[in-house]
């Protein structure tokens, strides 16, 4: 939680004459994100995020997220709309920084979701599925199972420092998902970092999906495992097989999944964790010197890695179709 | 600009229930203040700030500054209004540290105020003295004359490694303040902290003050050298007489100075220079290693006390009255 890029009213003046958002009536620095500088915005037509990109976005990408939250947000989701200016973009630069103006969602994210916020959250993923379905753009993603075995490469020394024989069942997990990592499941864009923080409810109703920084395009079935790693253990890997079971009940409500995205979720969620889990470590043992971020924990997904070994199918998941 | 302290929407939600503000919409912690956390708050009854008052502010002043905000906003000025929770009273608990909500201000803060905003904060300080007069509380200003040779003991021996010669000139300016410093001038409540930062304007309206944490009983015209020096000088020390002759006619325009006060300005600019040198100092001596918060500049006020000892009275802070 950070605020990178102080910016100045004059600066934001001059930025905002591009737009056609009336009067400032305020902005303020907000800690949210840990990737960008944001700032809650409030002009006389309304409330708005102000975003700035740091440098861990990269800036070829941004045109793709930015498109997708205008197409998701036209298609009817509760997500950002991205705000054109007067030149008909959406995507400006403020300090020195590619900038973008997005709707305020209202909306609280849960610390602690109960089962049914679990298959609220469900359908609302399906419901971004199915949106994004006619969407033209695509980026492939750079954190799938490809991906995995050089990010443990940078790891792999160093890992037995973080616990006792991660390096060799980490090793071990590779093999079988890469022997096994399905193709050709119904794929289409995907959220691909739907935590609870990304997650707005007012009451118990999905109000809001936030955060779309790590969008791309790859299978559905895949978006919805690692949502319910993120959703539905503790801390200490204690799983929920009632919250997991309703959110797979809520998507599938919403989006009928096929057979063979069911036979996949047991592989799906174990390749999950272990993005989250190599990610994490890689980021662990490279936090630099006086870093303002406290790295997450890679065991945490370490300790669910050890629970989706043991799972058999999809009933182990909760699945009950 | 830091939160300290996360607070969960489980633990706002139990705070709130103390309060009749209607459902929570939405909460972001924002960068504002050095002192304390501070949040974002929209509540189907309206929009907030709530505070969570870190260890820098003393428990047993919290009572003198929410009170008088209260007092304040009541007499009509732009301040944030505390809030009363259910039990008839502005200052709760929640995550274990003392805690508001008061009400949200618009408005934005000025980098770069010209010389009728300067006019404009001069008339909203004589306001807020006004607003104070029949305010009840005492509160001792801790940081005025008295308290600058305890303050500099602290910093005295490697003052110089921040600057050659600033330890003399500092003991030569106190033994100065000392013996100058005016007595029974008119006074009552003053912010004592009134930088741009402190100040919204909307256009070029004041729009509200904020950040009472220094408010204390002291010398009306002290309150004004403050806000002299922080808004009518450069970082580099340049002076801009026309800032502060407008701030003062500003001031004057709503409560007429007193001859006493007109003499005293010099000396008491001089003096809040050097309150802000000498804490400024003390900070910038005493960063802890891994600081978030990069420390103010002494130096910039050193600069400015380099102008206040060729002053010789308030036509040379551009005083045309």
């Amino acid at each position: 939680m950070a605020v990178y890029t102080d910016v100045s009213d004059e600066a934001l003046r001059a930025f905002l004459q591009e737009y056609e958002l009336g009067e400032l009536l305020s902005y303020k620095g907000i800690a949210e994100g840990v990737e960008n500088s944001n700032f809650y915005l409030h002009t006389s037509t309304g409330h708005y995020i102000l975003t700035l990109y740091e440098k861990r976005v990269s800036e070829a990408d941004l045109p793709f997220f930015i498109n997708l939250m205008g197409h998701l947000a036209r298609a009817g989701l509760a997500c950002p709309q991205p705000v054109r200016n007067r030149a008909g973009t959406a995507l400006g630069r403020l300090c020195g920084r590619p900038a973008a103006i997005v709707t305020f969602l209202e909306g609280v994210s849960l610390s602690r979701p109960n089962a049914e916020h679990c298959r609220a959250l469900g359908a609302a993923l399906a419901g971004l599925h199915a949106a994004g379905r006619d969407f033209p753009m695509v980026r492939e993603n750079n954190l799938s199972v490809g991906a995995w075995r050089p990010l443990f490469a940078q790891a792999e020394a160093q890992a037995d420092t973080v616990a006792p024989g991660l390096a060799a069942r980490t090793r071990a997990d590779l093999d079988i998902l890469e022997g096994a990592w399905p193709k050709d499941l119904p794929g289409g864009v995907i959220h691909a970092d739907l935590f609870t923080d990304n997650v707005f409810f007012i009451g118990d109703a999905v109000s809001g999906l936030i955060d779309f920084y790590f969008a791309c395009t790859d299978a559905f079935a895949y978006d919805l495992a690692i949502s319910l790693n993120a959703w539905c253990f503790d801390a200490d890997g204690t799983f929920h097989r009632d919250k997991a079971g309703a959110m797979l009940a809520g998507y599938d409500a919403v989006r009928t999944l096929e057979p063979a995205e069911i036979a996949a979720i047991p592989v799906l969620a174990r390749g999950a964790a272990m993005r989250f889990m190599l990610t994490r470590l890689v980021d662990w043992l490279n936090v630099p010197p006086g870093a303002l971020v406290q790295p997450k924990d890679p065991l945490e997904y370490d300790r669910r890695l050890a629970f989706h070994r043991t799972a058999a199918d999809a009933r182990d998941y909760g699945w009950e179709g």
